[in-house]
């Protein structure tokens, strides 16, 4: 190393990966961080970006521009193939890079239940790229239920299942409905937007299962009254081209979107170290691995329980609480503190639109439900946001949205050949 | 077809074929408007997208959108395959769609002088995809430059050469200057971007050459003060993965831009039509095709002299006159009226922003340059875009950028494996 400074290496510049940085900013070390994209990406907001009402660079910001008032930090864009805990080194496509301290930050990915082959067909909401995937397939749907003849292909065609009722589920089914109800409603001269099927599926027994059970109700009654079908206690048996079969039957449907199952990314395999079912790496009570106190997991790759016995769950406030109690860690240790308390979530509370003008909010013993909880929601996010010209455009979007119930983003772009279905048909 | 009223159709949704479409809004025709892409793009502001200064959708509207109020219009997205002159019909993916009028507006795509091959090493900008490729390119060059060891590589990545010395080449190497020397100067930690070598190649005697002298002189000027390097009279030889061959030697380069050459859509192939050397449709005075009078060509797919014997340049004014021109030919036609004014094409000006605060601009007797020049630019290009909302976005961005030398779309995504010609290296 140049510098006589320790080097703390982080993989993975999601909440917790930045916010860990920036808790070194001040710490005698020697910061890299590790992506394979050149850009962090709010993915509250991915949902908005699937249909149409944001462009990708308004959720996103290049993580070495969010980084570059802090000289001791170096971004490097480039894959991890792999750990050596041994030779302390991080194996990326371009070479090795040696760490005295590891932050493995690297997030979940989606999970079929062991039906990989599904993720062609029905694409999850993770990345940029999962966004515009899916928000050209849904404009697509419409595009070529405009053009073809057969009425049996277009109803199929303007079926939109979403599998998983969580916060995710809930905002993309509140979302396509105002796309095909309104945004839609006046384009197309063969078709009628409105016409769309939208399904919601959920294997449980309702949707958002972490709100309480009355703003569960609230959003299965206003989902409904938008005209989306809701399947709770209902399992997917099988997704492929032209559809998904449920335990109940079989809906033929031209857009499948995957927003059940996550699975953490490979970081156990990289370190061989002990996970859970969903391969997240069991971690001490300081986000350490067991046996390696130099390395630590955060966010949606470490599963810990709290003193209550609760699993923390996979939100971005516990990525980024994770990794500003591993910096502060870090830090201490290097200043010759060490730093006994063991990490403490504390859950801020729970929130999730409906679609236009309605949210559920849950805020410690704050429940909001509709427009009020629609303000709160649109708030938070914007105060959230990175960048204040992303939060100006974000809210002049949101503003125009409302005022003009058009969306901004309405672009199919990249079709790769084989993903339309329809294509020749 | 269900209404007794005459079918007009019109292929490609670019300039000439939009004006064309509103320009028979009145008319009692049923218009059918067939693109393969669902949205209009701004061509003259995709060097924004492809320097990451504007969104795709900033600059890109829904097709369907723009004709949602015209109720006698419906458009069609899908690939057309070839045309039956005979039969009147026009083949397409999805079936054939006959036709009463037929109006070819299919525009101009990148022409590499015979070496088709040289398109996977110097994409050109004509398309939004093309500009996030080119973007992509720009972007991952400075990064991988950040990871590589090799300072030979170094070296490469940072060179970007721009060949055609055209208002869009001039535009690119300007965009680029601005990029490396005030957008990243601060983001990186082992390169210096200000460093990065951008160089502009012009076949001719000088660049701009459409333009007066003087403002040719002055973009030259402003550019080499850029430190963009300049070369006229400059023929490229060879483009590959690793840079170009030029007359006088080799350049090894990351990323090439190619702005040179164009040539029209394969129109005059499915018409069997006669054509210039550049695939340009030899057109009558009322932009018919001789033998068709029911076929019309507009835009950069036609070639025409006007009365002084002057080619009426491929340029966005042209193609909207044109495409105004035979919208009311044909309604006059309709209506029983013959309209036998041949067309006239009227030269608006030309100009073209050489980067931050300078442009150069010649209107009739009008001539610009400098920080006057650009901003007669700016307002010239916010008040041709589509859409209230993309006019305050991208007037917004403007404003930032020219405060925080800040560009907002920094977005690296959809990297497909091989384009990344350091990947493994």
């Amino acid at each position: 190393m140049p510098s006589g400074n320790a080097r703390v290496v982080i993989i993975g510049a999601g909440f917790g990966g930045l916010e860990a940085a920036k808790a070194l900013r001040r710490a005698a070390v020697e910061v890299i961080v590790i992506d394979r994209q050149n850009h962090h990406c709010f993915q509250p907001l991915l949902y908005q970006v699937a249909t149409a009402a944001l462009s990708p660079a308004e959720i996103a910001w290049p993580i070495r521009h969010i980084l570059r008032p802090q000289r001791n930090a170096t971004v490097l864009m480039e894959e991890v193939h792999g750990i050596d805990v041994l030779k302390r080194c991080v194996h990326t496509q371009f070479g090795d890079v040696p760490y005295d301290y590891l932050i493995i930050a690297t997030g979940a990915m989606h999970s079929y239940f062991g039906h990989d082959d599904w993720s062609d067909y029905a694409p999850g909401l993770k990345r940029i790229e999962d966004a515009t995937r899916v928000r050209r397939s849904i404009l697509i749907a419409f595009e070529r239920a405009e053009v073809v003849h057969d009425q049996d292909e277009q109803r199929r065609l303007l079926t939109f299942v979403i599998v998983g009722g969580g916060a995710t589920g809930v905002e993309m089914a509140g979302a396509i409905a105002d796309v095909a109800r309104q945004t839609l409603a006046a384009d197309f001269r063969r078709i009628d937007p409105r016409s769309a099927r939208i399904v919601l599926v959920e294997a449980g027994p309702r949707v958002l299962p972490t709100f309480p059970q009355n703003l569960s109700d609230y959003a299965r009654e206003i989902l409904t009254r938008g005209g989306v079908e809701i399947k709770t206690a209902t399992l997917v048996t099988k997704c492929d081209a032209r559809g998904v079969d449920l335990k109940d039957g079989r809906i033929d449907a031209g857009t499948i979107i995957w927003a059940a199952g996550v699975t953490a990314s490979p970081a156990a395999r990289w370190l061989n170290a002990e996970a859970d079912a969903a391969g997240r790496i069991k971690v001490g009570p300081d986000l350490s691995v067991p046996g390696y106190p130099e390395i630590f997991v955060i966010g949606d790759t470490a599963t810990l329980t709290d003193r209550k016995g609760h699993a923390i769950p996979g939100v971005a406030p516990a990525a980024k609480q994770m990794g500003k109690y591993v910096g502060k860690l870090i830090s201490a240790r290097i200043a010759g503190r060490e730093r006994r308390k063991p990490f403490h979530y504390v859950h801020l509370g729970d929130l999730a639109t409906i679609g236009r003008r309605a949210a559920v909010v849950k805020f410690g013993r704050l429940e909001l439900k509709g427009f009020l909880g629609w303000v709160f929601w649109s708030v938070a996010h914007i105060y959230f946001l990175i960048g204040l010209r992303n939060r100006f455009v974000v809210a002049f979007n949101w503003f125009w949205d409302y005022v003009t119930f058009q969306r901004g983003a309405r672009l199919i772009t990249d079709v790769p050949r084989g993903e339309d279905s329809t294509r020749g048909a």
